[in-house]
């Protein structure tokens, strides 16, 4: 595997949300000199669990530091992640857009991202976005990405000043068992992470909706040892 | 003065910051038949009496609904806006990038707005920034508006379904007195209005700040009598 070396010291803000993906962003950051500075998002989401799991995964993994911001797009409904008068989908894979999308959550993740980045002099922000898991879900394919990009690249002081803001999507065209490989090579320890909708408060994983489905499958699939703790 | 007439019944996201700008957009957005659901962004402002302007500006030009939603941009600081160790200016427009740029803001503010037109599922957002008076904000220029709007055509549930979102800034080569003659003509009563940088409890404005220098300026070479409330 290919470690980038050239950006010993540089800072980096990281999307850290708690759960697998994001994990291995973040040992892929460190393992590529970047200082982290960690961002999880605190949007009102039902699974807090993950938000706990966020301050272990930064702590285990020597980030700079990590901060939760309060945003309360759960004010908004009309997903099953924020709305508690939608259930999380239990049945599997459905075609479309999944309900579990949350509107616009990646682009304001995102963008509260680039505001951190423009205030600590950073030109790196990494996001745990996948294509081919998650390919429902529009706000996680590679034309967005660039197109955040670009619109960063207009939006901000650095960009003024010639500097060029880069978004890393390293997981993007990456398989779940993939993801799982390559963090294990790097020595995530992914029992501390949660990926579960619908964890319990003890950070105990369902074990059947669809994040818990394709994360199973995933450990399998990479023939790693399936470290999630589960509440049956 | 050409007023659009084909959005009858259709509903826009109108960011209102409470200012002359916002409230003048939303004049425009009403007068063009929207129904319309404003959004007040508390990012840790200095000048909270803004905020309570807003409640009054939206009441008074008969929004359907007005919202105001808490992200604390100001916990990463960086600007004189948002930050208490930084002075706000008051010796004039400065070369460059202003003190009072509050990083990524517009970014920001523009993604919540899309969160929320995705579930109210809108297809128009409406913004009051201004490429003239303001110049020096990156995130005021045309070129950053268009990035964004093909960005949020990529990002959301309506993008994958065929819709086009719009993001419409009306006033972006309005110099202040055109937006100011535009408002008056709409009936906008700008003594509801806060766009000083330092406004005191009362919402009475200073004066001397850059915001408050422009908009009395504006009013001037409108020719439309200043009905804002001053301290001295």
């Amino acid at each position: 595997m290919t470690i980038e070396t050239s950006f010993h010291g540089s800072r980096a803000v990281v999307l850290l949300s708690g759960g697998l993906d994001s994990a291995t962003v973040l040992a892929i950051a460190q393992a590529s000199g970047f200082a982290c500075h960690c961002l999880s998002i605190d949007y009102g989401q039902r699974h807090r669990a993950e938000l706990e799991a966020a301050v272990r995964v930064a702590a285990a993994l020597c980030a700079c530091e990590q901060r939760v911001l309060r945003l309360a797009l759960s004010d908004f409904g009309g997903s099953a992640l924020t709305d508690d008068r939608i259930d999380v989908p239990v049945a599997g894979v459905q075609a479309g857009i999944p309900l579990t999308y949350v509107p616009a959550r990646n682009t304001v993740m995102l963008s509260v991202a680039l505001a951190w980045a423009e205030v600590l002099g950073s030109r790196d922000i990494f996001v745990g976005v996948n294509a081919v898991d998650y390919s429902g879900y529009p706000d996680c394919r590679p034309e967005y990405i660039a197109a955040f990009e670009n619109m960063a690249n207009l939006a901000t002081r650095a960009a003024v000043e010639g500097a060029t803001l880069r978004i890393h999507a390293p997981l993007i065209n990456l398989s779940k068992a993939e993801i799982i490989r390559r963090g294990h090579e790097l020595g995530v320890d992914y029992g501390l992470t949660v990926s579960c909708y619908q964890a319990d408060a003890a950070g105990r994983a369902c074990g059947v909706c669809d994040a818990c489905r394709l994360r199973r499958a995933g450990f399998s699939a990479a023939e790693v040892a399936d470290p999630t703790p589960y509440a049956t």
